[in-house]
């Protein structure tokens, strides 16, 4: 008999996941979602083998869940379904933050195996109409696993990663996974919203480059997802955005004093960690 | 008999010009550069039709004359072989700031039509052996006339960027154009700098999505040309930056005091700004 992997919400990292994950080994891959055009689409462009309205009616059947909601939807989803995963089933998430989630996972039984996971990829678009099978092609998938979760469900996510298309697998604590994706992920995001907020955004159409693409292409944000991420981990995100704070003032200082000498040692300590800290990766080398 | 065209200083950016400018109208392009290696290496690689090490023996014959020296350099250049330029001759630089360039370049006479230039594009990298002919694919093409330029050099211009593969050529004012490059380009590059200042940077690997590749790419910059391009810049930069430190702050307030509701108006209102300024340009859709 085939086994079962439930997809709990068809957005784009769901829809992105059902995709990705087409012909993983015996799986049977279904998709469920509450809205009925996203269903529609689905089937319509066999984003998954089957899909359904109705988690509660293919829960049960599941040895693989996998929660592609918004983060209060997957802590939603923890506490409404508890009951319902079946005995020794691998539940995991996809959430940009991990401690809030990993707590509220603490509601499933001790016969449910919850490791929290970031699948570090997306765009700045939503729906289901923006899954791609590629999304997650040279990304890393970072793992958050509990004392008591089994290698074998670790060896399976990892499987699952290799066949999306991931670079690599890294395993690291929720705490420590928070604080590193303030910086690298959720301090990028304000940045460039603030960038947009500028009175001279509208002006500087023909007069941009692919820094500035690149650095405020993710303004676009999904409102509601980012209201959240940033919520839940606001501790450390405050304490990412006073160190840039900082060291933004500190070049403001050293161009407004007119220190060339000081200016040019700046740029050298910073370019040179920057160089040190060769990042490859799917991007393009495009005009500045 | 053919047009020449003379290309000082083969870098990264006038090497790239070179070989985008292979077989543009009638034109024999020359290469000229101090370095031995770089001439050699443009021999070798056929960069230009020609190459040579002295100026002023090429000089006499160019028609036009791209200047792709560090912003210093160019000042001096200009100054120095003020008098060697063919009369009527097209002369033009590729420069990230443009009133500084302008103000030196009245140094020329009269004879000699001075148009200020600002290709839009540009690597992380340094040196001829990373020029390309497709660089300046799809990029915006600066131009900054003065009162007494013809039409007839600003349309050669305008070819000459077809040829090379930009998307288009906009004609600005060189006080308009600082204060529009230092929000659209200089800010990212102390936006880049100040985050591979944190002390996270080389933690982060592994965690790192293509919203902190697209941001902190730049920061592996020439220190000697942007300490130059800061400096020559410095009263429009410094509004900027001061103005994103208050976007910044806002954000980071409104995240302190846990307000929501605040945070997720905030949001809406740069993505919504950021949605209306869609910018088609050549970048990857990569992974967040």
């Amino acid at each position: 008999m085939k086994h079962t992997i439930v997809i709990v919400g068809l957005g784009l990292i769901g829809g992105s996941l059902a995709l990705a994950l087409k012909g993983f080994e015996d799986f049977e891959v279904v998709g469920v979602d509450v809205s009925q055009p996203t269903l529609r689409y689905a089937r319509e462009h066999a984003v998954a083998d089957r899909v359904c309205e109705d988690a509660a009616a293919v829960l049960g059947q599941a040895d693989v869940v996998a929660l592609a909601l918004h983060p209060q939807g997957i802590v939603d989803f923890l506490s409404a379904y508890r009951d319902q995963f079946k005995p020794g089933a691998l539940v995991w998430d996809v959430c940009g933050v991990k401690s809030a989630v990993m707590q509220a996972a603490q509601v499933l039984p001790a016969s449910v195996d919850f490791i929290g996971c970031h699948p570090m990829a997306g765009t700045e678009f939503s729906g289901i109409e923006h899954a791609f099978a590629e999304m997650f092609r040279d990304s890393h998938f970072i793992l958050c696993r509990r004392p008591d979760s089994t290698p074998e469900h670790v060896a399976l996510l990892e499987r699952m990663a290799a066949h999306m298309g991931f670079r690599d697998v890294y395993q690291t604590t929720p705490e420590a996974h928070d604080a590193l994706i303030a910086y690298t992920s959720q301090v990028m995001h304000i940045i460039a919203v603030s960038v947009c907020d500028d009175p001279m955004l509208f002006d500087c159409k023909g007069f941009e480059g692919s820094s500035f693409r690149g650095c405020t292409r993710v303004a676009a944000l999904d409102v509601g997802l980012w209201t959240q991420l940033f919520s839940l981990n606001a501790p450390a995100l405050l304490e990412v955005l006073d160190r840039l704070l900082a060291n933004l003032r500190s070049y403001r200082d050293t161009l407004a004093c007119g220190d060339q000498g000081r200016l040019s040692e700046k740029l050298a300590f910073s370019a040179a960690r920057k160089r040190q800290m060769s990042l490859p990766g799917p991007d393009l080398l495009g005009p500045l």
